[in-house]
């Protein structure tokens, strides 16, 4: 029989899970992704699940790698990360960790996390937003994850949401991703704030300009969101990442603008959720995944 | 064995077909929808399928129906049609037709079409927009008609372009339909114009205003469209409705701006192309769809 771990390579840290036949974590492990010797992440990797072999006393062992970047058309390896994680793409796991492994984009492993076990689990159709330095997100189509005909589904931070605006690092303008990601925090707030989590203690103790700005990204995001459910129609939108940590300062203005913009024939809409899964969601959701495949 | 009939339930006219079983038309038929006495579309569908079923010499048959408005979860009734042909809402066709009836959307119908024999024919994913009076659209996911958790998938017409203008029909804020639709022709073109046709007529004629208007809707399209392939990587774009007979005048500037917009890893694109079924598209789709299920 085979059990299954999972890995997800983050920027900082590499997380490393093995689960049981009902997703649930039965080991973790946290790895720095670099000792400032440059590349070890893949000797991280390795040692990492070598351990989690060992802990789980197993024999076969099938693995799955969340990473950065998108996935090739088989899930065998990560075809196209430019810029950061120098050797990642093209680079065959299955290869250098001796047993079959899948590789799979960092959002859309989130998603297949929340699917099996957390906020999605009853869904058949969802959409995840995770709202961070930069603003990602997966889709859920018939209870399996979709990549689309170039694995690149699921990236809704990049459409449009002003589009006289500037455009963003893929090219588009106005993106979700320039209205609610941290990395436009600066430019939103005119400088006051250098982040999304300064912005909102300002706001907490009165700040009227932080309120602005928070609003108006809000319901961009809100517009945004209502634009997606209108192309899917999913029953359930999962909200994760740093921001979604706003909690009520976040869904209540966010259902009230939703249910403004979003087409809802009959009056039925999807359920807006936080994301249930932390920091291992990644993990978990490759793990998943290695067993689905 | 059976024989497959669809219809296609127009504002103006009543589409009929018969097909064989890879889609292709044995026979059609077109009906007024009304004759100026009111609701007479009811019993003109019921002789359309007796006179198609005769046609056959068919003794079993299944019918699809394709119709404005949102169908019921199994694709039994029309759920939802507020506003216009009255009593369509909730009929039940197999009860009233005599046999095995499937309802479905007509975007949605028109796309099956394009995939059983037509532009989508051997695509995996695709995204259909139909440029009309409003702007339509559909989904394929993996090869088969796609209509979310609440059968409203697709309405693509229904996504922000810009967040700050004037909702649309639907509560939208500066809608894709806003942008391209007849609908908005005279609102885009300052009471100039009052169809898209007449607006590419003065274009042709060297009216630079018209051009300016044309060319704004066209760019604010590929924006959308850019928009809707970061979500759900289609291998194909298939553009229909009678603002796609504009072909190069459309096509050629559509292709210029979506490279522009669209984020493009490794320079791999989907292929936009154009619609190839007219006005059968909804009664062979419709027909298609009920032989598929």
């Amino acid at each position: 029989m085979n059990s299954y771990i999972g890995i997800d390579l983050g920027g900082t840290r590499i997380k490393g899970v093995a689960i049981d036949a009902n997703g649930n974590v039965l080991h973790q492990t946290y790895t720095p992704t670099n000792d400032g010797e440059g590349r070890v992440w893949k000797a991280a990797i390795k040692k990492t699940v070598d351990d989690l072999k060992q802990k789980l006393n197993a024999h076969k062992i099938v693995v799955g790698i969340s990473a950065p970047g998108l996935p090739s058309k088989e899930n065998t390896v990560i075809g196209f990360m430019p810029g950061r994680l120098e050797g990642l793409e093209n680079f065959i796991w299955s290869d250098y960790l001796q047993c079959p492994t899948n590789v799979l984009n960092d959002g859309v492993a989130a998603l297949v996390a929340e699917a099996k076990t957390g906020a999605a689990k009853d869904s058949t159709n969802a959409v995840m937003v995770t709202l961070g330095t930069g603003v990602g997100g997966a889709l859920l189509i018939n209870k399996q994850a979709y990549q689309g005909s170039f694995n690149k589904a699921g990236h809704i931070g990049h459409m449009v949401i002003d589009s006289n605006d500037d455009c963003d690092v893929t090219g588009m303008p106005g993106s979700l991703e320039e209205c609610i990601g941290n990395c436009s925090i600066e430019k939103r707030s005119k400088g006051k704030f250098t982040s999304t989590h300064e912005l909102l203690i300002a706001m907490r103790n009165g700040d009227d300009f932080a309120k602005d700005v928070w609003l108006t990204s809000v319901k961009k995001l809100a517009i945004g969101l209502a634009s997606v459910s209108n192309i899917i129609s999913p029953d359930t939108i999962v909200v994760g990442g740093g921001i979604a940590e706003a909690n009520d300062d976040l869904f209540i203005p966010l259902n009230k603008w939703f249910d403004e913009f979003e087409w809802q024939p009959g009056g039925i809409r999807p359920q807006i959720t936080k994301a249930m899964h932390g920091d291992l969601a990644g993990a978990i959701g490759a793990a998943c995944f290695a067993m689905q495949k």
